[in-house]
C-alpha cells in the first residue's frame, strides 16, 4: 500500500520559532526534499509576503525528479466570489501543481473567529476548492481543526469536507490542528470519514502538542488515511508538527507501507542533516531514527547484547535509514572509521600502522579543542596526509593585518593586508571586502592566483560559524566550515579559534591546500 | 484514578549519551523531584560502580516529602542464590525502600544473552523478588524485553511475571526495551496482563525509538496500568526513555488520572528546566508542554486566534504546567501581535494609533533587511520606544577601528579602538580582546562604565552568529544576537550587517540602552 508523504516544512516548519528561511534555503530544501522522494512539498503562502511571491517565481526553473510543489492558503475570503479574492489570486499566482486551501471544520471557529454563519462557510471552502480545481491544480483540502471540530457537532465536521468535495478537493486532509487529539481518537474518527469518503484520498495532518504526533499520524494510516503531512524534522509553531523522520520509517520498515524507495530511505538521515544544516540547527541528538545518539549503545550490557544479536537492544537496522551503530564506550568502532576514511586516500595502510594511532589521537585531541570533522571531510583528509606524508608546502603565511574602521562620516572600511612567501618569493596584497573576513579572503586569493592559476576556479559556497561554549560571551570559541567548489566538485574546511578571523584564516588555507592537492593527484 | 510516577533520569536517564550526573548532582536532582512529587526517583544501580554506593549513603540523610528512592539491579546470577550475589547484597545495602530488579521475559534474550534455561531465567526471577520481599523492601519487577517476549512467547513471557508475583512483587513492570512496540500493541498485551493480575499493580517503561513512547505510556494506562516509568525530560540510551513532561500533563489534564497536587503541577516547567540546567543540556524549545515554544504563537492567523479565544490554538492553559503563552513577533504576525507589544510599555496606544502601523511597517522593513525580533525582545522593545517618543541619547558612536594582526613570530592581536560623545565629553578608549569582537566589547564597556556605573552589574551571557544567505560566502550578510544579563534578568538583542563587527557592534549598543532605559524606568 502506498503512502503520500506531504511535506511542510518550508511552510508550517517555517512558522517555528527560530526558524527563517531565505529564497535560496527555500531553494536548496526543495531539492533535498524532492531527492528524498517525498510526493509533495508544501512551500510557502504566496499571499503572506512577497518574499513568497519570489521564491515560487524562482521554484518554476527547478526540474524537480518526482515531488510536486503544492502552495498553500486560505478559502475565500467570506462575502466574495473566489475570483474576486487576493488571496486565491496569490495562490493561482504561484503556479505550483497542486494547491492546499484551508477552511473552518469546526462550528466554534466559524463562530467566534471567522465570524460567519455555518453556511457560508462551507459555500467559502466550495467555492475555493472548485475554483484551484477548475484551474487545474490538484486541490488539497486541510480541515483546520477537524478533529475538535468533530468533538463539538460531527455532523458539521464531515459537511465540511463534503463541500470540499463537492468542490473538486482530491485529498480531504484531517487537521489535528491544536495537537490536543489523542492517537485513540484520531483513528476512530478517521475511520469514519474514509468510510464516507470512499473514492477520495483521506489524509493526516498533526501537531505534536501532546507528544503525540508521530502515534496519531500512524493510527490515522491504519484506519486508511493515505497521505501523512509533516514537517521532515518535526518544525513547526509551538511543540512542532508531526516530524516525518519519526513516521516514515516506522511505516515502511515496520508496518509494510511504501513510502519511499529503499535506496531513498537509506538517504533520509543524510537528508535530515542537511536540512537542518541550512535552517542553521542542530538535530537533536536522540531524535528517534536519524538521531546521532538513535542507535548509539552506552550501558555495556545493551553493547554486549547488540554484539551478539543486533535484534536485541536494536528495532531495524540502522543502515536502513542511513544512519549507523555506535558504542560509546569501545574505541574500537573510532578506530575502525578511521582506518577506512585513511584506506581511502592510501591503501596500502594497514590496522596496525603507527600512522593510524597517531591520526586517531590527533583526531580526538583536535575534538577536545572544539574541532568538529563531521561535515569537514577535507580538513580530515588534510589530517590525514599530514600523519602520512609531509605533503608540498604551497605558501607560508608571514603575517596579516586586518583593520575594520567606521570613520567618523559613518563610512565603513574593512582592509586586510597579508604577507605570505610562496615558493620562496615573499609576496605582501592588500585587498577591502564587505567586512574583515571577506576582505582576508580576497586578499588570500589576490596573492596565490598568480602562482597557482587553478584557484581562479574556485569559489566560496558556504561560510557557516558557530559558537561553541556559549557561556563565555563574546570572547568564547568559534568553529567555522567553509565549503568551496569548482565546476566539478565541492568540499568543506574547518577551522577554530577565539578570533573568529584566524578560525576563518585556518578554514580557508585547508581549503586552498586541499584544492592544489586534488589537482596534482589529478 | 491515581497513577503512580517513577521517575529514572538518575538510571536510566544516565545512560544518555552526554549525561553525566555527580554525586551532587544526583542528590539536588533528588530534591527536585521529590518537590514535583513524583512518587518513586530511581536512582542508580548500587552494583555498577563505587559513585552509585557512594550517592545511596547520602542519599539517606536526605529528608523527602513523598518520594521513595528505588535502587536498581539484575536478579541474581544463574546457578547461586540471591544471599550469595554481590549484587543482590549492593541493592540491599543502598538501603531505600523500594527496588526495582529487572529479568528476562524474553525467551530470545534467556537463550541467547543470559545464555540458561527458561527454567532457571524463571527460578532466578523468583528467588531474587522473595529475597528482597523477604528483606523489606518494595519490590517492582522490570519484566526487560516484555512486549517483544510476548510477540515471541506469550506463555513465556507471562510466565516470568508470575514468578515475580510469586516471589512477592508488588509492581510488575512491562518494559519495551527496544522502543519498538506500537502503542495499540502495547494496550492490546497491557489489558491481558492487568486481566491476569488483578491484586498487582502493573507499570508501563517505554523507551522513545519508534517516536510513540509517550502514546504507548498513555495507552498501557488505559488497559489498566497504574506505575508509569519513564524520566522527567526523556533522557535515555538511544532514542531516549518516556518523557514524564509529555506524560504527566496528559493524564492529569487531559484525561482525568491524578498524578501531582494541582500545585506541583504548576512546577512543571520551573522543575523540567532546573534539572536539564544540571544535566547542562538544554530543554528543547519546541518540547510539548515545558519547552519555551511550547504555547508560542507566530503565524498571525493563530496570534490573532488564541487572542479572539484561547482554546482556538492551544489545548490546555500554559499556567497549569508553569509555562506561558508567547506572541513571536515575525514576518507572519499580524498587527494583534504587535499591538500587544506596544501596550505592555504604552498601555495607552490603541489599535488605530498611527504608530502602530508604523511599527508594523518598520518591522517589516528590518526583517526584510535580515533583522530577527523573535528571539530579541529587547531589540523590539527599543524599536517600539522609537517609534513612540525619542528615548534618551546616553552616548553617540563617533567611530572605532579594529585591529587583528597575525605577526610574524605567530603572535596574535586584536585591538579595538572607539571615540564616543558621551554627555558631550569625547571619549577615546583602547582594548585587546580575545578576537576582534571581544576587543570592541571590552572598549565600549570600559567607555561607558565610569558614566553609568549601572553597567558594570551586566554580564554577556550568550553570543550567536547566523550566517543568512549562504551562498555568498564569506561576504554574506550575518544575524547577530547578544543575551545580557544582570542579577536579576535577562534581554536578548539583535544586529545585521555584511561586516561581523558592525553587527555585533549594533547587538551591543541595543544591549546597553536597553539596561539604561530600564534603569530609569525602575
Amino acid at each position: 500500500m502506498n503512502i503520500s508523504i506531504f511535506d511542510s516544512t518550508l511552510r508550517d516548519g517555517a512558522q517555528a520559532e527560530g526558524i527563517s528561511f531565505s529564497v535560496n534555503d527555500k531553494l536548496e530544501i526543495v531539492r533535498a526534499l524532492d531527492g528524498l522522494g517525498v510526493h509533495y512539498i508544501e512551500a510557502g503562502n504566496p499571499a503572506s509576503n512577497p518574499k513568497e511571491l519570489e521564491f515560487f517565481r524562482r521554484a518554476e526553473e527547478l526540474t524537480l525528479g518526482g515531488a510536486k510543489l503544492c502552495a498553500f492558503g486560505s478559502t475565500r475570503r467570506k462575502g466574495i466570489a473566489a475570483q474576486q479574492d487576493a488571496n486565491c489570486a496569490a495562490l493561482l499566482e504561484a503556479n505550483t501543481a497542486a494547491v492546499s486551501v484551508f477552511g473552518k471544520s469546526s462550528l466554534l471557529h466559524v463562530a467566534e473567529i471567522l465570524k460567519t454563519t455555518p453556511e457560508e462557510n462551507l459555500a467559502m471552502i466550495e467555492d475555493s476548492c472548485r475554483f484551484f480545481a477548475g484551474h487545474g491544480r490538484e486541490t488539497v483540502f486541510d480541515a483546520e481543526h477537524f478533529f475538535d471540530g468533530y468533538a463539538l457537532d460531527p455532523a458539521y465536521a464531515l459537511a465540511s469536507l463534503e463541500a470540499a468535495a463537492r468542490g473538486g478537493a482530491e485529498v480531504l486532509c484531517l487537521c489535528d490542528t491544536n495537537g490536543g487529539t489523542f492517537p485513540w481518537t484520531v483513528e476512530e474518527v478517521t475511520r469514519t470519514v474514509c468510510g464516507r469518503f470512499p473514492g477520495l484520498c483521506v489524509g493526516i495532518h498533526a501537531h505534536n502538542d501532546s507528544d503525540t504526533a508521530t502515534a496519531a499520524s500512524l493510527a490515522a494510516v491504519r484506519a486508511g488515511a493515505r497521505q501523512v503531512q509533516g514537517t521532515l524534522l518535526g518544525f513547526g509553531e509551538r511543540a512542532g508538527n508531526a516530524s516525518l523522520c519519526g513516521i516514515i520509517p516506522n511505516l515502511q520498515l515496520k508496518l509494510g507501507y511504501a513510502c519511499l524507495a529503499p535506496e531513498q530511505m537509506e538517504q533520509l538521515t543524510s537528508v535530515a542533516l542537511h536540512v537542518a544544516s541550512i535552517a542553521n540547527v542542530t538535530v537533536r541528538r536522540n531524535t528517534p531514527f536519524v538521531g546521532e545518539s538513535a542507535f548509539a549503545h552506552k550501558a555495556g550490557m545493551h553493547a554486549d547484547g547488540v554484539l551478539k544479536n543486533s535484534a536485541s537492544f536494536e528495532q531495524i537496522d540502522p543502515a536502513a535509514v542511513g544512519n549507523r551503530r555506535r558504542f560509546l564506550v569501545s574505541e574500537f568502532a573510532g578506530k575502525a572509521a578511521v582506518l577506512r576514511r585513511v584506506q581511502k586516500l592510501y591503501p596500502a595502510v594497514g590496522a596496525q600502522s603507527p600512522a593510524v594511532a597517531q591520526i586517531v589521537a590527533a583526531l580526538k585531541e583536535k575534538e577536545f579543542q572544539g574541532y568538529s570533522y563531521e561535515g569537514a571531510d577535507a580538513s580530515f583528509d588534510l589530517l590525514i596526509r599530514k600523519a602520512i606524508e609531509e605533503p608540498p608546502s604551497y605558501f607560508d603565511l608571514v603575517s596579516y593585518k586586518v583593520l575594520d574602521e567606521l570613520s567618523r562620516d559613518n563610512e565603513r572600511n574593512a582592509t586586510a593586508t597579508l604577507k605570505l612567501c610562496v615558493r620562496d618569493e615573499m609576496k605582501i596584497t592588500a585587498a577591502e571586502g564587505e567586512g574583515p573576513v571577506h576582505a582576508l579572503d580576497v586578499a588570500l586569493r589576490k596573492a596565490l592566483t598568480d602562482f597557482y592559476p587553478v584557484l581562479r576556479t574556485v569559489r566560496l559556497l558556504d561560510y557557516k560559524v558557530r559558537i561553541m561554549e556559549s557561556t563565555a560571551g563574546t570572547g568564547t570559541k568559534v568553529r567555522v566550515l567553509i565549503t568551496s567548489g569548482d565546476s566539478e566538485t565541492q568540499w568543506t574546511t574547518v577551522g577554530v579559534s577565539t578570533d573568529i578571523i584566524e578560525a576563518t584564516w585556518e578554514a580557508l588555507v585547508d581549503a586552498i591546500v586541499y584544492k592544489l592537492l586534488e589537482n596534482e593527484g589529478g
